[in-house]
């Protein structure tokens, strides 16, 4: 009998033992025999520069319960939600997976499979709810859960939907949302979030901890003893690796010095072409370059009621990295499966699968001149000059990492 | 009666004693009640950013001879030789200096009269030659030269012709025909130059050393100490007040990593809108920039026998600055004075002479809109970021210094 894979959508910014627990439980639920990760590069979805670059987050999976990690394209790793989900969808969908897992708080599919139901029986009222509350002057996601509570009052539901105010359960059910809309076979699984929220701060003793408490708990703190606890060993061991290396995290306070040089070099007309600057928004972004000196300051200059914080830093990685509306234009889906790394089982997977799988396997990029390859591999090239690592290019070659 | 006023065309990167014997000399020469130097702002002729900032330079010049001094306009200041020489003419001639001065290796005007007579008389001929030795491979100064001397076998001269295989011979006859071309009524007058050649090391005893001397000593070896005989002593305190604010003196090997992320950020077809870059050069920036973590090693692949190593650096200053050809396109004169400083001397020839002036006399950037004085600005803007300073943005509102 073929081998059966379970697919997650992941980022491992860094790895935790949340992420430990999640893999281990998608393979367990689904009867997998392995896990598929879908992850994002070096940028991640809430306009962020990764912690760590996207092969050592992928050596921590390998490590730990993943058994192949592909590289979800930038264009998709770094866009709004509906398009991040169906860029990974697409990819596990290629790969073959039967079924894909995401955490959500309650970890019931029910409500989810209704809410898309309700949704898709709404008419283009949904749709119009949405655009109404944007015009009004609500930022997106606002918008979208101010629609779907409208929706949810017109339709007599006796069952409860799924809560869509929650990050992690819009993201699901952009998922499901996604598998439907492209025909996918794979089944929908979800697994309930334990102990710790998406933002919550990393509290000692706790073993689990969010990934954004555990990097202020990194920065704020004495680095890694604060984290020990939350992290596994070879987490802990390949940020070590990395702290000796490269002696420099990815952050916006990292790069900023490059994003201000670029605000500031390239003027009104040319931020206009960045995709998603939008509506005058590059005008504020340089007031705030010109005056501040910080991320932190530039950041208090530039945020409002209309943009989200994620929406105005998904701007500014375009503007770092230089992608511009039409740059996207050429990368409407994902085009290449693009492998970071394989276990052993994952190999096996791969020379069984390899034939069917929808999208051509890419183990080294100097292999392929597809668009949205390219741009992974200069995204990968910013964010290394911009952590002041001087051995850029490197990706261009390198072989996927294989743990036996 | 009126005051006189002689015009010096400057960079002082960094003023030292050469720089104060010359002011003194055209000052003693030519008669005049005042100097008055048009300087380079923060990026010079040779395509390098300035050692230290203008106003700084500004001010070592207001201590030791010169009397006001105007700022070139970034879009001449970082040409090639003869747009430099017509926008610090145009310049001078439009503050009403009565003569304009500069060194040359013999320190006799009549060879350069005879010079320019003598190419004017070419009918042709002379374009012609440059044009058919640049097509032969030759880089523009050599080609210059080499046109220059079969003209100058073609017509009978029994006195000798100015050496223009000499860059300061070269700068001042371009000096000369843009007197002529404009209808200046400026008169010419050279001074020699003394004991420093152009590119002669700061050598210990010898009290006059070539600012690119004095800048290599000064890097080289224990800083200030090795240049403290080659300069004036204001000189010395500002360059030492500026270590201390500062802590880093422009070079291209401080402004490397914002180059180099921009080269490679930007790709070859927003590189190709970039003023002077031409015929694919973008490309071997791109490769070389890849490749390279220094600057030294990254000009090492780029130069070649086509381009001096000059033009490189003009192409490299004008990607770091984003300044493109449809924005040079907007600045085809110089269209205003720009005032960086005065003496009391200096401020009574202003009081006297202003209205007389053939161009606007501007003593606060923030009052003018002119696309010109927008780009001194953000040269000055990216320079502060390229040198890791963070107060930006001074430049628009900075007065004039006052030295009494």
């Amino acid at each position: 009998m073929a081998l059966k894979a379970t697919g997650i959508i992941v980022e491992y910014n860094p790895f935790h033992n949340g992420h430990l627990y999640h893999a281990a439980q998608a393979k367990k639920r689904t009867e997998a025999d392995i896990v598929i990760a879908v992850m994002s590069g070096n940028f991640l979805q809430r306009g962020e520069p990764a912690f760590i670059h996207k092969w050592a987050r992928a050596e921590m999976a390998l490590h730990n319960g993943v058994d192949l990690v592909f590289e979800l394209p930038y264009a998709f790793a770094t866009a709004h939600a509906p398009t991040f989900a169906e860029g990974a969808i697409r990819i596990l969908d290629a790969a073959r997976c039967s079924t894909f897992c995401f955490g959500s708080e309650d970890g019931d599919i029910a409500p989810f499979q209704r809410s898309l139901h309700l949704l898709q029986q709404s008419g283009g009222q949904y749709e119009q709810a949405v655009k109404d509350a944007v015009g009004r002057g609500l930022s997106y996601p606002k918008a979208l859960n101010e629609a779907y509570l409208a929706v949810a009052t017109t339709v007599p539901v006796d069952e409860p939907l799924a809560d869509l105010s929650k990050p992690n359960n819009i993201l699901g059910f952009h998922y499901m949302e996604a598998a439907q809309a492209i025909g996918s076979t794979m089944q929908a699984i979800t697994i309930p979030r334990i102990i710790a929220q998406y933002h919550d701060d990393a509290i000692p003793g706790n073993q689990i901890a969010s990934a954004t408490g555990i990097r202020k708990a990194f920065f704020q703190s004495d680095g890694l003893q604060a984290v020990n606890a939350f992290i596994p060993e070879t987490t802990r061991d390949i940020l070590l690796d990395w702290q000796a290396d490269q002696r420099q995290f990815g952050s916006w306070s990292t790069l900023y010095p490059y994003l201000r040089y670029t605000i500031l070099r390239e003027g009104p007309d040319q931020l206009k072409m960045i995709a998603d600057i939008t509506e005058g928004i590059e005008n504020l972004f340089i007031r705030a370059a010109t005056t501040h000196s910080t991320f932190e300051h530039f950041m208090e200059e530039v945020k409002s009621k209309r943009y989200t914080w994620t929406r105005i830093q998904r701007m500014l990685t375009h503007i770092f990295t230089g992608f511009t509306y039409s740059m996207r234009q050429l990368m409407p889906a994902p085009s290449y499966l693009r492998l970071l790394g394989m276990t052993a089982a994952g190999q096996r997977y791969l020379n069984e699968t390899k034939k069917r799988m929808k999208l051509p396997l890419i183990s080294k990029a100097a292999a392929s001149t597809d668009p949205s390859l390219q741009m992974d591999i200069h995204a990968s090239n910013m964010y290394a000059l911009g952590i002041g690592n001087n051995q850029i290019g490197s990706d261009y070659d390198r072989h996927p990492i294989i743990i036996r």
